[in-house]
């Protein structure tokens, strides 16, 4: 199906780019600091800058030469990546002023897909999607607004992570709606992209639109996760090869253990159209209306006639839009409240550079279609590519603001589903098992807040598997490890109904041993919430584990250990529940390990 | 100082008012309701509706005669005071369409404050304040969009509650300005507002910018809190009268032992001009310019030049008040979270009916100065009579969103310092005493959110006057009660360092006891933290009550028991650690109890 690529030099990806041999210095440093110590979470890592994001010292064009001016501090972001040890390789090219989703809207030059010279490579961080998907880079930062983090990912075949609205700060970025606007991610995997995030998350008390995060917010995606979709009408605008991939995608996560609902985005498309066709379009000449007013000739004329459009907007109308958006908002917030997240085609078809040319704006706005909404509604949302024989195709989990980490743990399920047909290369490793895919989804995942200190260690009824566990999903905890505590716990048998395990501290002398569990991230509100309905004689109590970790887990009363038994040589509760239901001694039931004590059986 | 009360009828509070005898029959059916076992939280309670809020046939006239129109439904917040038992006497008057601060740009009359007839009332909610104050109702729902809930309460000296914007429906309010109007209410003390808080907040399905209640905000003030006070430079805008009795205030409250730091208001002032004086008026025509436009004779010239200079306001110019916002915003986030709350002068003085006549825009745009910029920044306020010896003087305690029940708490507090100077009658019942004032503060307001289960009984270290009771106050814990387990637990002194308490729960035939302790409500998120931190070897478990409650209390780990003195006898953790550091018997330490075991000694 792909066209051969053409040679690297034809496709005006780069504004900017530093010699190969500068940045091949400052990897080679990276990974040495990282060996010697230092804490470089992107370490030997390269990444690309759209260019309406300030690289100290280079030129910022928003694909403007005129507009252009050379700032002497990074964005936030830069500076955040630069600190966690990755290199700057260069800026890309985009759509002039952020304004577009095609990337041909450039005095540098119409970006072509990689690897497929006659189709647009999608806009506006066109420029910065196309080097990851060379492999050029291994990361690269894009801004969206409307989509322009989202759309370039499903046509380059990589994966395009725009967070919620707040979470990434704005600082030292060319404003196209300020209200709006995000810092986005590209990359070849969902991993990669929220490794950044992680990175790059959180105020930096400059921008003022950039919120802490609250307490109250899931940390994961649930095993069996349950995934909105738009009925048939609301697929009309997608193209017949599109609307047969994304059916196909459909299948493929069914099949993977994905459960999918219908649900009404009537609401979200109504309000697509405001950030082009109402008064919201003031806020990008609020933005850069003054350089675009004065006409230079490397101002494009499509972008020019957009953003003029908003100079004469009224406010009384603005008022009006904002009325939209909160009933629209409003009717987003039931609506996700039933749903893990929403799976829609990121966009609509795949046109080519000369369709484009055509008709520059209808096929702009049709690319829209399904992101417009997404910011002005405060949601957040994952690009990833999606199943299709025919050609190259991406879909869009989304999710209510600040469910980040669950999107996250999402897409990269969608990413192992769909991408042995993908593009190869930009194969998601992980397993295709249902449940080992669910597991991966959470565990393989970088954590976008991993310095939060609420960790939670369950040895029995909430262990996977067993009754209880669906509070964890419910309460949006994420599985971070299997673990053992410390060797000196006893675990016993409770007299409650059904049995519970009660773990107990050992003292000197009484026998103790290593047992086995699981260790969740919660929202601080998630384990206030669990302790709330505990039932006696369970309690929650600090745990220390094998490694010297201390953490919050699951002990029980001292009243209710006398006439229970002690089952601590089975060393796991799965373990004493399955050998006492079938004949299995506690030496064999339990996974292998290297502890002499454990082949002791002391029951 | 007060001029003797004109004949009632002089005053035009009233645009709609119910016959006595109606109001009688329903308050005694109300109060009958409720003896037979009805759950009705304001049986027996009056209540009065400005005028902008919907009562099912009774026409809705917002100021204006002309654009009444008669509603089928009763607002959101009406039926709620409805539903839980309060009778519903009248409609108020009000600056119209509730633009003002004055009470006098009403077709039905200017209203004066309450036993002052020279003086304004103060608006727009004018007539809801002063039939407060009059004793003609127990409550009145108000509206507040730049002070109008605020404004009335100083000059008529009640409380003017003005809850955090989206935690009350406006479903059934005219609008003002759509995105920043709050419903607020009247009554003659804290307490009595609250209770109406919490029957009113909470989404209705139908307002799309009213919110559920996040997890993590705190749910009390501490015991010595600290308020934020502007600088002198700040207070040049109040009246000689006012700066005297703003001062005075402040003296009282530190006396009473809140502390009080300088912060600097700058921002929040400069926001202030945004509301009468940008392109945020343009919310204003957006609600009701229509109607102004037809320039009906009844349409207040003054209210119809605010409206009207909203209609050709640019969207660009409201982008750029957007971003104004969106900097004094991240201002006041970083400015509040070093404070419990923001004590401010409500207005700045108390015009005469002849002073607002003269200069109708400027003595209004005055009297906005410390509430203009509230709802703009999401914050809530309450607004309670001062300390002043020369006239009536208001106070607000303002703070950010959603800390509703904290500002509710330290209002009760400063309403109980002052309230002996503000009106004889109105007066906050509760005590002086600096330490019991703080608990009153804490016990004696309402909850706004009762029917949250996050609460946990603490027996050792966290009880109050121990070393960590800190804590709680940190985490926005709410003291509930003083509490005492059901007889069947027993205490011990574990051989930490410190040495803590270890509750645990007798077994049949071990002797136990009813333990002492306290009861707090805390935010889910709180009650996480708080067992994230948690050190070996205390626990959190279920613990029953006296009452037959269960709730999570403090408990220990098993392995800690060996070794510990059994303290049940002492039945309380201060007891037994004041009886071994001087010479006191168990029976005779703790509080006396009717329970005849606790006069044995066991130790």
């Amino acid at each position: 199906m792909l066209t051969p690529p053409p040679p690297p030099r034809s496709n005006p990806t780069w504004i900017h780019r530093r010699p190969d041999a500068l940045v091949t210095t400052s990897v080679a440093d990276s990974l040495e600091r990282s060996r010697r110590g230092e804490r470089l979470p992107l370490a030997g890592l390269t990444f690309a800058v759209k260019d309406n994001i300030d690289v100290a010292g280079v030129p910022t064009t928003a694909g403007c030469p005129s507009f252009a001016t050379v700032p002497t501090r990074n964005a936030t972001v830069v500076q955040r990546l630069l600190d966690a040890g990755a290199t700057f390789v260069g800026k890309t090219n985009m759509d002039q002023f952020a304004t577009g989703l095609v990337g041909t809207r450039s005095p540098y030059g119409a970006v072509h897909a990689s690897g497929m010279p006659e189709h647009v490579a999608g806009g506006s961080s066109s420029g910065s999607a196309v080097v990851v998907a060379d492999g050029e880079v291994d990361l690269a930062l894009g801004t969206d607004t409307a989509g322009s983090g989202r759309v370039p990912a499903a046509f380059n075949g990589v994966v395009g992570l725009k967070p919620s609205p707040g979470l990434v700060p704005t600082t030292g970025v060319v404003p196209a709606c300020a209200d709006f606007d995000c810092v986005s991610v590209f990359a070849r995997t969902v991993s990669a992209a929220t490794l950044v995030l992680a990175v790059i998350a959180g105020p930096d008390g400059v921008d003022p639109r950039c919120r802490t995060r609250r307490e109250d917010i899931p940390l994961g995606a649930p095993a069996r996760p349950v995934l909105g979709v738009p009925d048939e009408q609301h697929l009309r605008a997608l193209s017949p090869a599109y609307r047969e991939a994304f059916a196909h995608t459909i299948d493929r996560l069914e099949a993977s253990g994905v459960e999918t609902t219908v649900v009404d985005i009537a609401p979200l498309l109504d309000v697509a159209r405001l950030l082009y066709d109402s008064a919201l379009v003031a806020e990008r000449y609020s933005a850069v209306g003054d350089a675009v007013s004065r006409r230079s000739p490397d101002i494009d004329p499509t972008v020019a006639e957009i953003i003029l459009g908003g100079r004469d907007a009224g406010a009384v109308e603005f008022v009006g839009d904002l009325e939209c958006l909160a009933h629209a908002g409003s009717h987003a917030t039931r609506m996700l409240a039933g749903i893990d997240g929403l799976l829609l085609p990121t966009t609509t078809e795949h046109p080519t550079l000369a369709e484009v040319a055509a008709e520059p704006l209808e096929v702009n706005r049709r690319l829209g279609t399904f992101t417009n909404f997404c910011n002005l509604l405060g949601m957040c949302g994952v690009a990833v590519p999606g199943a299709s024989t025919t050609g190259r195709f991406g879909v869009m989990v989304l999710a209510e603001q600040d469910h980040d980490q669950v999107i996250a743990d999402l897409a990269a399920r969608i990413h192992a589903t769909t991408s042995d047909e993908a593009g190869g290369a930009l194969d998601e490793s992980g397993p295709r098992d249902p449940e080992a895919s669910a597991r991966s989804g959470a565990a393989g995942v970088p954590e976008i807040w991993p310095d939060d200190d609420c960790r939670l260690a369950v040895f029995g009824a909430h262990l996977r598997g067993q009754p209880l566990h669906h509070q964890l999903e419910t309460l949006g905890a994420r599985w971070t490890a299997d673990i053992r505590t410390s060797p000196d716990y006893r675990l016993f048998s409770l007299r409650t109904e059904p049995p519970k395990p009660g773990l107990v501290p050992a003292r000197p002398g009484e026998g103790g041993g290593s047992i086995h569990g699981e260790l969740y991230r919660l929202p601080h509100s998630a384990l206030g919430r669990l302790l709330a309905t505990l039932p006696a004689p369970m309690s929650l109590t600090s745990v220390t584990l094998e490694n010297g970790d201390t953490v919050v887990g699951f002990g029980c009363t001292a009243d209710a250990l006398p006439g229970a038994e002690n089952i601590t040589d089975w060393a796991d509760w799965r373990s004493y529940r399955r050998g006492t239901t079938s004949v299995v001694t506690p030496a064999a039931a339990h996974s292998p390990s290297t502890d002499p004590r454990e082949d002791s059986v002391r029951c």
